[in-house]
């Protein structure tokens, strides 16, 4: 499948002068056939000639977007993608990545590869976690990975109450509770037990961390289902962490609504992907002691 | 919603006559409006007046089938409503199962709505595993909760690959592979340590058994994708078994491959059904330490 | 074993005022026999009559301490016995707890069981952890359950180095890393996935708190090693938290060094003490599904 | 420390002739300084010139016993020595092992090395296991890593009771359930979810395999506590494995009774020997994803 990338952005990590050496290859091999806009994470000089523009500007501009850094980095730029369709290519600029998945030693052929048009495509789905004090929408935010409440203190409790379509799933005692995507499940929700989850299911899991009962066993459920989360006790605090990039803060009224976004995000892959092989290398299961 | 049942088959476990009054209380209910048949798992002695017919001929007549024992009484009953789309009914004589979910307190409440259309009905799917020496499909089976592939001794390890759709997941060591359903995902799996699935979803999870890595970890799966395994090293041998109700042996040259059965079974439960409910009672999920 | 106990000191919580008619009960079945000293935890005013004495005042007077509270009211008093030889008895005013262990429904004739001699007596020991920035000793903690190495930031990762009697165990990416007495095994350690150790024994375990690694697995080890931690990424802040009741911030240079307390804390119990009771009633053992 | 070791039995593994270059290379070493015994498991040719002799022999004669092989063969010359004071050095023909620590790589420097004194000795701890029928003992038996009582049948449960010195530590449904050493901690046990008890503990954990519970969770006991576990439902049999490697029936009337044997192994290890960086390399504990 080919496609006309006339404008592509890049977006790169805020230790980019680390990383000159590859913008610079990255950006020779783009800029005969393509217009090149950079948006630098949190910081605002131009790099290497380019104008560090708006990420704003960059995603109405472009055509296709390059994630240069590791997962973080091609997390940051997806947030930012989630109402247009562009696709969004990662570089890793590091080990392998589960989503920032060219490596770095052989993205020119890759990119080459690319901008022939030979990739594959894949859509993720978003979550949208949607603030309630009683019945008023107060706000909402996007994650790809995964939304979690947890206490504002660490190593301190909350009590919470989960609901699927306003039936009651479980009230538990746990440093906090994720709520993860098929794509977040190889993210923070593994740490704390959660399964693999494909990334073309259309599920969530609900994976509590360190739940205060030995009784508790992640849930994968339906991503068409509302999850509804709530404290149970009026005089604790919590936070709400989308991504572990954005947060917000939890009150004694306030109940967090989760439902699966209706636009997805559009994911290039070098044509060679291997969902499995990914798997398989960066959590050694290829090795048996 | 109303359905004729003008014949109904009941499904009694082999320890049938501990429980011949609540036999008697059942067919005492529904005789006046159904015709009723009865088939002894394991047993071929009249009961109660009733003849012991056999499984294929209930299946043959009936308009429902009543289970009456545990989730594996229900099991044994779906096993063999396979290929028909008779609707499955379970009343429990113990504790509340995850299947068979009409209590024995208060049964005749229920069956009397049952009688009335006051169900609600959902769909289950089923697997189907079949052999393969080489090319050729030898044999095939059926199961509702899992089928595992395990060593044909206990505490024996077997070696093993698992792809999904002819792609390769892993290739591991353990005393053995579940390849569950959501419905299965609160038997067996549960006790390997697999993530709880939501009835609803068209998932199969991967759980290892005592796997010899730290580095595993549940897999779940579109229930779309072919799940193949084989054993890894000639000399073992392994077994596979379905639902915990009938194995077959597994040697060197055979491969299993595990999909989804077209024709899906049909639950009735009462209308106040409430999974998330039973999850809690079943799991001690309301209590904390 | 009879004792004297002249003085009797409570620690009670600074939510005394809803417990005020189980104070005075208390205060009334042990006036008779004793002086009778209260200490509040954070809170100043006279409770029912009794000044609210220092902490050291009430540790240098008396003869016996008992705690009014749960686990963590009791954990405050002992780690303020820490130097005395003084013996401590724990009522609980909410649900049974391991530590806090004479219930309040029956607490009258325990209390006067253990007046007339009639306890078991059981000790536990304390680890201190110390801090070391470079060669030099600066500071240092007691703590009965458990002290705790964390990001400063709750749902942020800290690397670490656990070493035990100066040999490596093992470098790690994690939430934070626990470190455990046998009495903490079945507080904070156990949500972390930590094993029970039973509470005689002499022995350490190491938990991680949500690892990002999948081969991670606790470790138990001899109290008697020494224990050392250290970050190993110069630019992250840790805190280290002793039994969920004092904090200490880690920086780049800082180590810390955790072993066993020479001085054991004593601990009194009803005569009819049954620690695997405790577990299988808080954990519920005696449940199946 | 120097010893004399004038006669040196090894035994080996009956895949012998896979590993005749090995063995030929470690007798020549051996020849000159030492009379050499062989023994091979499960076979009885002359190996190589040497009579294949009886294995109490063996450990009549022999002032050090060498097994080559892994884990598993030097386990069964551990069991054979469990009443002589005699040592057990390890030769690894494979990957390298927990308890057979000596690399096949570099063996002819470790064996001259040990042949001068240079190495480490540390003891191991075995258990016993004692059947009872009533008050009647019927029959002992001995294991270094670990005693399970399992179902007869794979994939089949029992219901048991665990009693720790005559008190009752929970009763539960599973697979099977382990009692491990420090020893077997790295072995069955770690597959079953077990902490890692380091070898110089004198701990025993229980280890359920495939609880069906939730709420379960392995326990550290001290191995001087006598631990008697007996099965719940009289219909059942099951089965006692010792070490993998020898197996006894269980019924309605029996119990085992578990308790540390008074007499330790005596392991030799090289003289760099770190069970830490074993454990590391072993279980992938350098590695992060």
């Amino acid at each position: 499948m080919h496609r006309n990338f006339n404008t592509i952005g890049l977006v790169v990590r805020n230790d980019v002068f680390s990383h000159l050496e590859t913008i610079r290859q990255v950006t020779s091999i783009l800029e005969d056939q393509a217009r090149i806009l950079i948006h630098c994470l949190d910081f605002d000089t131009p790099i290497d000639g380019f104008p560090n523009v708006d990420m704003d500007l960059l995603v109405g501009e472009s055509d296709l977007v390059i994630s240069l850094g590791g997962d973080g980095t091609l997390l940051s730029a997806a947030r930012s993608l989630v109402n247009s369709s562009i696709p969004l290519l990662g570089i890793n600029m590091g080990r392998l990545g589960f989503l920032a998945d060219v490596s770095i030693k052989d993205f020119e052929w890759h990119l080459g590869e690319v901008l022939l048009g030979n990739f594959t495509i894949e859509q993720r789905f978003f979550i949208e976690g949607a603030f309630y004090e009683g019945d008023e929408r107060i706000s909402s935010n996007i994650a790809l990975n995964d939304i979690i409440v947890h206490s504002h203190k660490s190593l301190s409790m909350i009590e919470y109450e989960v609901y699927s379509n306003g039936a009651l799933i479980h009230k538990q005692r746990a440093d906090g509770v994720i709520v993860t995507t098929p794509t977040g499940s190889t993210a923070y929700a593994m740490s704390g037990g959660g399964p693999i989850m494909h990334p073309s299911l259309e599920t969530l899991a609900i994976v509590p961390i360190c739940p205060h009962t030995l009784s508790n066993r992640p849930i994968v459920l339906p991503a068409d289902q509302e999850i509804e989360i709530c404290l149970s006790q009026s005089q604790i605090l919590a936070k709400v962490n989308y991504d572990g990039q954005s947060t917000e803060t939890m009150g004694d009224r306030s109940r967090i609504k989760i439902a699966r976004y209706p636009k997805p995000l559009t994911l290039l892959h070098p044509q060679n992907y291997d969902y499995f092989e990914i798997l398989r290398e960066k959590l050694y299961w290829s090795s048996h002691y």
